[in-house]
């Protein structure tokens, strides 16, 4: 009988792999050989998987998109407050726990490897832009926005203050810890709505 | 005669050739080979001011803060009101112009480099949470600050904010252009302002 293998499950678990290997030794040790070893498998395997080097940082990338994606659609069924739904996906964006740290350090990783190079994944599009634009257009439709704000100028606002202090939490943890991210994003949801 | 050499004038003209490597080829192009040549020197002479090439990026790294810093003094001695002091600032900060647009792929590459090694320089210390804070400290005591706003806070929001856009501007300079930047830094300020 012939060995039946979970494609997916394998993909994920070389993904996974290379994000330990990310890691633990920064971008340039993301090489297919270092990757085949943390994953267990042949290099022959993992090229079965994914042709080049960048198929594979690609798919990592995918996967840290499709897990933040996977926890924000859990929130939103939750049927919480409106601010209070705000606030717990924008921590879900930022390195909070052991979990959104490793994306964050994956994303991080990608773009600064990524910046000279064509790859297939634009860091332009990881779909955070999207989702404010989406919370600010909600807020101000059900009237929680604060009168007088310009929808356009909260959405970068926010987008950036997300992006900001991802990366000052991933650069000095110990200061931008979870409970200073959650004050801070608190503060700012709060100073954009009504009472 | 001996040859008179401006040694201050060589390390910065070798620095400017670091710049333009990395911001052409990426971190990992930034060589000490490639800097000679780009610099036009021998490997031996570049090697006479800066033995390592961790020494060399640090002192890339080191001059864009001074840099930074000589035109932000430039601007406090201007005598502006306080809020355009605050904006015309910020704006030197963010990647508003082809000048500082290199800075910042230099700091962002810098960044990514020295994630995973031990630098001399770093990251969390490049003066501008202090700078932001200080602004916001001024803000309040001159009683411009809205009333119950809270200074750390402020600090730490507007700091994110700061550094969101960058890194905007960085990736997507089309959208993220400086008249958005202006936008997005005088919407804010007046925000935390009283009218």
């Amino acid at each position: 009988m012939p060995k039946l293998v979970d494609h997916d499950k394998r993909k994920k678990h070389i993904a996974e792999a290379t994000w330990r290997v990310i890691l633990e030794q920064g971008m340039e040790g993301a090489t297919v050989r270092n990757i085949a070893k943390e994953a267990g498998i042949s290099l022959g395997a993992l090229r079965y998987y994914f042709s080049t080097q960048d198929d594979l940082l690609v798919y990592a990338m995918e996967l840290v998109k499709e897990q933040a994606e996977a926890r924000i659609n859990q929130i939103v069924v939750e049927d919480l407050p409106p601010k209070e739904t705000i606030v717990k996906i924008l921590m879900e964006l930022v390195p909070a726990t052991e979990e959104t740290m490793a994306e964050m350090e994956v994303w991080f990783a990608f773009i600064a490897y990524s910046r000279h190079k064509e790859a297939g994944f634009d860091a332009r599009q990881d779909g955070i832009l999207h989702g404010i634009s989406h919370m600010i257009h909600y807020l101000y439709k059900t009237k929680l926005l604060k009168e007088g704000l310009d929808v356009d100028l909260e959405t970068e606002k926010l987008y950036a203050l997300v992006d900001g202090l991802a990366l000052h939490a991933m650069l000095d943890p110990n200061r931008i810890n979870r409970q200073r991210l959650l004050g801070v994003l608190t503060s700012h949801i709060d100073s954009i709505c009504k009472e």
